[in-house]
């Protein structure tokens, strides 16, 4: 190290040494970590030129995998369990408070705004459901006003967005305010698991790794009440074949609901509907802002 | 993790042990090493969301501004000191053996076998030099017909390769053997400091860094030898002004060879040169294959 030129030893050292006139502290200090990381990583690798090539290969074909509407680098991080790390990281919650899990791309920001209890499928597709729940602060008490942002795949596992001219615009969308009580409910039908994209090199990788690409069912939620902290999260089917597999581990054991299908009479009436569906009742508890 | 669902804790645990159906052990190992340290890395980093969607617009800009004719991703290795570590790792020598360093981007393999001293300038260019020295076995015992291919910049830091219609075709480049001597002498031009590319997102994070883009002045070598281990290598200007501060971490200790400026009459008329020249003198030691 006196010379300061590079040493297998001191490789990440004189690395962040080099750095030490970066005018953003906090840039600095990332690719610090970063660095120090990579050179422990390749160390414990020991990869050959080929296998080095072949990394820069991929990254460079995951970068050219990447368009305006398709985003290889977000799906590494996916499958790799970073974007979920990283919501873990901006999400702690205090004990007792519902836990976050990723955004995923699907959300849209002008969904609909629909009276409590409203069908959000707007072309009669799958197996009717009914999801109801409450939202409640720490403590248990309700909370009124809240924002609750729903949206969710059909009964093929595909969401409005991937199939514009097949699917309603908004279907399977939309937003609900809670009154006092802090109850919600809205209608929809019973999502499929489905595939994140799988025919570029992300795909290949999992392939490689063993692993499928589905993620299981789940119908997502953003919420958003005055003094409250928002809250991203998704409910999970606990009986979906992906359950435990979820290829971008955005399952977490308190984010289950079951689908109970529903068959009697008297509660098919109460409920509104005229023949069997799946009920799923959550509630949500958000954390003071 | 009695469940296997993720958590900040165990994340890269959950993450490895989804892998565990990998056909390519060697896969299997490479990426849990990886995901080891980029979750170790996030978790002492703790990126904002944002910071993270920086991470993964930084890595698809790499990736659009790769073309068949630039990597910016080896670039991004480069000036991260990681090509160094992987050329370190594969290219362990036994003591007083000529370390290694970078092969880079413009060595190509058909370049002209040449006469011992001819000269490489084919355009007359620049300061005049004469390169000399001797291939020698870690004894010390001279190499007999071992392939030295050698390559460099010119006067203003580009290779030929890069100046194609104004640098002649294989300007500054050629392919000697050594007899039963070991010795090998050629003339070209004293080469000049150069640039990485510093147009695309490596060059505006060297920027960011405060760092600046330029490889100090060198010479390029790939000497082969029958019994012997190819050692690919650069000699360095120990007075060039970047020679400590290499964008890409080439320069070592022992590769240092001044440029030793001539005047002397009788030099210059024994080097059969005609005005005062640039002596460079440095033998390479070849470890047994």
């Amino acid at each position: 190290m006196e010379s300061g030129y590079f040493t297998e030893e001191s490789s990440a050292d004189v690395v962040i040494a080099r750095n030490s006139n970066a005018k953003d502290a906090r840039l600095s200090q990332v690719i610090a970590v970063l660095v120090r990381h990579l050179h422990a990583a390749v160390k414990e690798i020991e990869p050959t030129t080929e296998e080095w090539l072949t990394a820069v290969k991929f990254l460079t074909d995951t970068g050219h995998t990447c368009t305006d509407w398709r985003q290889e680098f977000i799906l590494l991080s996916d499958v790799l369990g970073v974007s979920m790390l990283v919501d873990a990281i901006n999400n702690r919650r205090p004990n007792g408070a519902s836990e976050s899990t990723v955004l995923g791309p699907f959300h849209i920001a002008d969904a609909p705004e629909l009276p409590m209890g409203a069908d959000i499928c707007l072309d009669a597709k799958g197996e009717p459901m009914l999801v109801r729940g409450r939202i409640l602060d720490t403590a248990g008490n309700p909370i009124a006003s809240a924002k609750i942002d729903v949206w969710q795949a059909n009964d093929e596992g595909f969401y409005d967005v991937q199939q514009k001219g097949i699917q309603p615009d908004f279907n399977l969308r939309g937003v609900f305010r809670t009154g006092p009580d802090g109850c919600y409910w809205f209608r929809g039908v019973k999502p499929k698991y489905y595939p994140i994209p799988d025919d570029g090199p992300v795909g290949k990788l999992l392939g490689a790794l063993g692993r499928h690409p589905y993620r299981p069912a789940h119908l997502h939620y953003m919420i958003d009440a005055p003094g409250f902290q928002s809250l991203v999260t998704h409910i999970f089917d606990p009986d979906d074949p992906y359950i435990t597999s979820d290829a971008v581990f955005g399952v977490k054991a308190s984010l289950m609901a079951k689908f109970n299908w529903t068959t009697a009479d008297k509660t098919i009436a109460e409920a509104g509907f005229s023949s069997p569906f799946h009920l799923v009742e959550h509630d949500f508890v958000l954390a003071p802002a």
